[in-house]
């Protein structure tokens, strides 16, 4: 297997696209050759360059092309003479642009590309990240493979979602950025990563589509085999100008997308970080029995918009019964602590495992939710950073013995320490495989979208 | 003036009370004398420790009580004796419990004090934030006075909205968490502020009150006078319970609050981020003319969704004119770029002065925002955080410099590189009064509301 990095007009190391493009391919350790490309010949991070693809040796299976699109039309020459199986155009400039000449240069190259058997990404797109075979177009993206996978019109959601939901612990198997879908378009990815064994949650960023009735097919065959989750972009009219302008997609009515969204049984996202929610609800969190929450944790008035949170998301907080109010009662020393629902203990700095414990006996709920607010603590920013790394270490493990499913949220983090902790929790989480969330509605709204999925598809909880 | 803080069972200098209200006071060097009071006497920070209120030899202003809730009565005995004139209760465990017998032992409180001539802050509340004489309750609050104040029932919201609200660069004149409103209550303190010659913007959250009619009599002489930002929680059916633990309040009918804020001319906020927002908006950014915004900066397929969000916001993006595009095209070397609005420059590291001063120059626009995304840029970590830093040197300095109102907005930030930009760039806005939003939604909806505002109370541009 062989993959040639056809450069631009500068191939000298410290250039940002032969970092993004070439680099990081050596870094990681790409399984196949690499075969540089520059019209200048030379070397670059000790590998040949190469004049032309038709001069590389052996054979070439994949090429990134960052050539201006003018110069696009012989390099395709040049992949069908060669036998480039697929050809992925970084390089933008064609019907995005909505002029007349660039959609022409668009169809001829898809045109040739076609009839010399070459396959196309893009243009105008990052291409391909699939750890396992040491492809990546950002240097700092997880090198370990997971079992999420993700397409995007555009490439940059690729890179906001792939970072958010990694953050939290999720990692993937494959994600294509493809651009203005001149070839290789979404019916094509969704069909084959259903089929795909190493695929078990699937999310896509769609700005349009060709092909609505194709489309709908693919994710209802998609949405029965695993969650299927989309992001629709561009339906507002300011959204269509900058879609339009984006990938050159037509994007459509937007009330059109949601209810044939809502028929193949895919589960339509406002945006990246609700699919980054679901994403990790999938992947860490164990199907509950119904949608009663226990809230656990530090609050005061933030457990007022703890409850609100909760039920606007779709979950509800039912009142702790009197005889466990009492039990929970025994664990505490401070007075002004509220013990009905969100649960606050009072202060930190010691161990809930007990009183935990004790909710998760409680037949009333279904799940634990830990909530964490480190803005609203009165204490010096290191101790407040220390009381929470304390509490990781003891109630983290707590949850992951729990017989119910349980999950952190950090929420209303605004401040400089806020941020530090909401980070160093996560962090946390993601190593334990506790799901994570940045605010009670999200935790509650991404939970539950994740049982009225698993509901429609008769998926059932473990006994 | 005095102030003596009444000491819990523990005046250990590492316990935690002692630490939020006594070291505190000491360490922001309070503008009075300070008499720690304990009943077992002793040192602590180097002060004499006195037995009870009574026994302390200067006059007494201010008692700061966190005793357990069955030894205030003495206290408050103590206080009346000593001719103190207000008394903050931190202690908990009142009205707020739903017990008869705590909600007699408050009324008594209440009686007992007014008959004295003390006045009561409280009880279950954090007390008074007040930078210019020394007082604190957060060790980590700003040391600077400012011109915003703020008056909660939950001392919670108090850290959260001073954090959130300081992080931007916003400064504070007053802030009170009163709690359960037994006898100093949101009337009497709105009022105060709406004289206050330190306070310009006034923010309140609000669980219930005892008085609406009188609530809105003040709030609307607040309002006419100064911004005045409202956050009312505990509307819901699940809050009702909560704010019922909470603070002992009656909540109320959510569309009644509603109606009667907006008949005041006070702008009702979501909760303690949105008044943030709108601090800072009040804060730092000139009235602008109209709602036409001009967004500018790095974003791709976070460009779609950057129309999506000003326009649910309220402000709208009007299309460049042919010529201006034509214009700005010629600051620019790469492809890929969009230039419509959002107007995508394509990479970072320059400085893009002369296209922000000719989008300064349209007459189409009434603001100039400066988008920033930073996990959507593939390059390393430590690259693109340089690169926002160069960006940041140039672009504030060129925002401060231009004829129309200027903000800077970091969004899409959920990874810990997006988190840590997002840090960077809010602290050196808060430095240079530039305005900044961690979402372009936000920053939409703070500053359409702003100009709500400043449209129904007759302010005008400045010419």
């Amino acid at each position: 297997m062989g993959a040639a990095a056809a450069g631009s007009a500068n191939t000298a190391p410290t250039n940002a696209h032969t970092q993004i493009f070439l680099y990081t391919l050596i870094d990681w350790g790409y399984q196949g050759e690499i075969y540089p490309v520059n019209t200048r010949g030379d070397y670059v991070h000790g590998l040949k360059v190469y004049r032309t693809v038709r001069e590389i040796p052996g054979p070439v299976d994949y090429v990134i092309c960052i050539v201006p699109a003018h110069a696009t039309p012989t390099l395709v020459d040049d992949c069908v003479a060669k036998g480039v199986k697929c050809l992925h155009l970084y390089t933008a400039g064609f019907a995005e642009t909505g002029l007349a000449d660039k959609m022409t240069l668009q169809d001829d190259l898809v045109r040739k590309a076609r009839s010399g058997g070459v396959r196309l990404i893009g243009p105008n797109c990052m291409g391909i990240y699939q750890p396992g075979m040491g492809m990546t177009y950002a240097a700092n993206f997880p090198r370990e493979s997971g079992n999420a996978a993700f397409i995007s019109q555009s490439g940059s959601y690729t890179l906001l979602l792939v970072r958010a939901a990694a953050a939290r612990g999720v990692r993937f198997s494959k994600v294509v950025s493809y651009g203005n879908a001149s070839d290789l378009n979404e019916i094509e990815l969704l069909d084959y990563l259903a089929d795909d064994p190493e695929t078990e949650i699937i999310g896509a960023y769609l700005e349009g589509a060709r092909d609505g009735s194709g489309l709908a097919k693919v994710l209802a065959k998609a949405a029965a085999r695993k969650p299927t989750i989309i992001v629709k972009k561009g339906s507002t009219e300011a959204g269509k100008r900058g879609a339009g302008t984006h990938t050159g997609a037509l994007a459509g009515d937007d009330s059109i997308w949601d209810s044939m969204l809502r028929q193949t049984g895919a589960i339509r996202v406002e945006d990246f970080e609700e699919m980054a929610d679901l994403m990790t609800t999938f992947e860490f969190f164990p199907l509950p029995r119904g949608r009663r929450a226990v809230l656990f944790g530090c609050g005061g008035g933030a457990g007022v918009r703890a409850s609100d949170e909760c039920e606007a998301g779709g979950l509800s907080l039912p009142p702790i019964p009197d005889d466990l109010t009492a039990e929970l009662a025994r664990s505490l020393t401070t007075a002004g602590t509220m013990l009905r629902n969100p649960v606050d203990p009072g202060h930190y700095a010691r161990d809930w495992t007990d009183m935990l414990e004790r909710l998760d006996d409680w037949r009333g709920c279904d799940m634990v939710l830990w909530q964490i607010a480190p803005d609203i603590e009165a204490l010096q920013t290191e101790i407040v950073l220390q009381y929470i790394h304390l509490m990781r270490l003891h109630t983290l493990k707590t949850l992951k013995g729990l017989s119910k499913p349980g999950a952190v949220i950090v929420h209303g983090a605004e401040s400089d320490l806020g941020l530090q902790a909401l980070i160093d929790t996560r962090k946390a989480c993601a190593e334990a495989r506790v799901p994570f969330y940045p605010s009670i509605y999200r935790a509650a709204r991404a939970i539950s979208r994740y049982m009225d999925y698993c509901q429609r598809h008769g998926r059932q909880p473990a006994p």
